[in-house]
């Protein structure tokens, strides 16, 4: 069986994902948070799966050492946590509220053993207009969190998030977008700024080959879903991997000529389909269209 | 009253909209197309507005003098002619269908005396995941008008719309990408190929200031509406100016600095709202927001 993870070069070939469970990763928002974190790890890792990445909500971050060792103990690993609080407010006390509640989720991913934590930046602020504004705020956020990032070691990855959410989830709208904010915050390329491409938000983007080259070792996660051409609802009604338009083989034979060697990641909100079935259905579900069609 | 349009500089100071209806233009989707283009023709007249800009669903394309005649009657001018059909489809008779039907909606836009027929230029075709080959059959079909466009004198504008459409409606989505189309498809400037920037496509963009100040004498229309932080339809739940986050004079500040003196147009997709309204309250609020906001 193929594995180029073990090439040292930048870019070996692209991997085989067939059988390989070991190489990809299940977004817990995929089982639609029906059930506790030890509940969804065991069916995650009884599937073959080789990596987690759980959402905040289910974890009680006032002791987070008990969802690590369940998941520790179904011998997962945690690819990433999700996810940031939003960083923009009205007012600096909202703004320094959210940069707390962020250095508690940086903390949090230290004990889960995540090296990176996915940071959704937040829209316009309730009452503001300026965007330019807004998304200064942001990047002052991110920036006040470097410490405890270096004292984590936990990375964030900032996921540029589809257009469609830019007035209230995130400012933060393609993959150069989110590169220069890198580079921004990270002139040096010590690596604590990365990105998140997400199929679901990139795949419009004229730039995205472009950018993903450009991108090459800042990936540090590569999800995957798909894009319905008849969406319901643009938050919640996402496709499983194969039931919509996006050529997620192309998208992850670019990320991994740039040098990713991550797992892929599911991760998939469908409100209206995959959160009303069964949780091991929607796993092996999964698993059959990564191995066959990602 | 300060009247800038009467400077030849590129860029003049920004205009003063207040009761400037002269200015201003109604795009006949705002009225939901609930009557003939001959009523709504006249009650947009009646509000003062100097503009107007129909829909080819409106117009009986084998004898467009009949509408021509009715705006003409009440002083209106055409701003320009809405919109193509879309260049992408699975085979070569399809996309070949769409080239002659555009070259109809040009001939039929000279008779109205509408300088430019805004392109909606298509999504990924039905059976198609190759967004790379859609985008050149779009280039393709676009290329292919121009010697009507010479013959007809019309000019065609790119409208990139928002990526929630890149699906199923337009894979041209941001404007910065409209421009690089307009010169590869018209090299030496001759200003057959234009863009279309409109508020509810392009405010989240955050190329969008140098994007508008690289158009420059491209611009040839600006529309405003506004998006809702709850947004129930992306398609059909488009704002009233003002109702929304988009900061539009900023826009039209930017637009206007590029150099653009053309007219300001209101186009508002709502089938949720204004649609079930009664079209003079609608006109009437256009144009208070218009004056006082835009």
């Amino acid at each position: 069986m193929a594995d180029s993870s073990s090439s040292d070069s930048e870019a070996g070939p692209m991997r085989d994902l067939a059988r390989r469970g070991d190489l990809c990763c299940i977004n817990t928002g995929t089982l639609g948070f029906r059930e506790p974190i030890a509940v969804s790890a065991r069916r995650i890792a009884a599937q073959g799966f080789g990596h987690i990445t759980p959402w905040r909500q289910e974890i009680d971050e006032d002791h987070p050492e008990r969802a690590a060792a369940a998941i520790r103990e179904q011998g997962l690993s945690v690819a990433a946590y999700c996810r940031t609080a939003y960083f923009t407010a009205d007012d600096p006390t909202g703004r320094r509220a959210a940069i707390d509640d962020n250095r508690k989720a940086l903390e949090a991913a230290a004990v889960l053993g995540a090296p990176v934590l996915v940071a959704v930046v937040g829209g316009l602020s309730p009452h503001s207009k300026d965007i330019a504004g807004c998304r200064q705020q942001i990047l002052d956020g991110l920036a006040a969190l470097l410490p405890t990032m270096q004292a984590t070691g936990v990375r964030i990855a900032l996921e540029p998030l589809h257009p469609v959410y830019a007035a209230d989830r995130s400012l933060l709208n393609t993959l150069a977008q989110a590169l220069d904010w890198c580079e921004q915050l990270d002139p040096r390329q010590e690596g604590w700024f990365g990105v998140a491409v997400d199929a679901y938000h990139v795949w419009w983007d004229p730039d995205l080959m472009p950018s993903i080259a450009r991108a090459g070792k800042r990936i540090l996660a590569l999800h995957v879903c798909d894009w319905l051409c008849e969406t319901r609802d643009p938050l919640q009604d996402r496709g499983m991997m194969g039931d919509g338009l996006v050529d997620l083989r192309r998208l992850r034979a670019a990320v991994e000529a740039a040098g990713y060697r991550g797992p892929v990641e599911v991760e998939i909100f469908s409100k209206l389909d995959w959160w009303t079935r069964n949780p091991d259905e929607v796993l092996a579900t999964c698993r059959e269209r990564l191995f066959r069609l990602c």
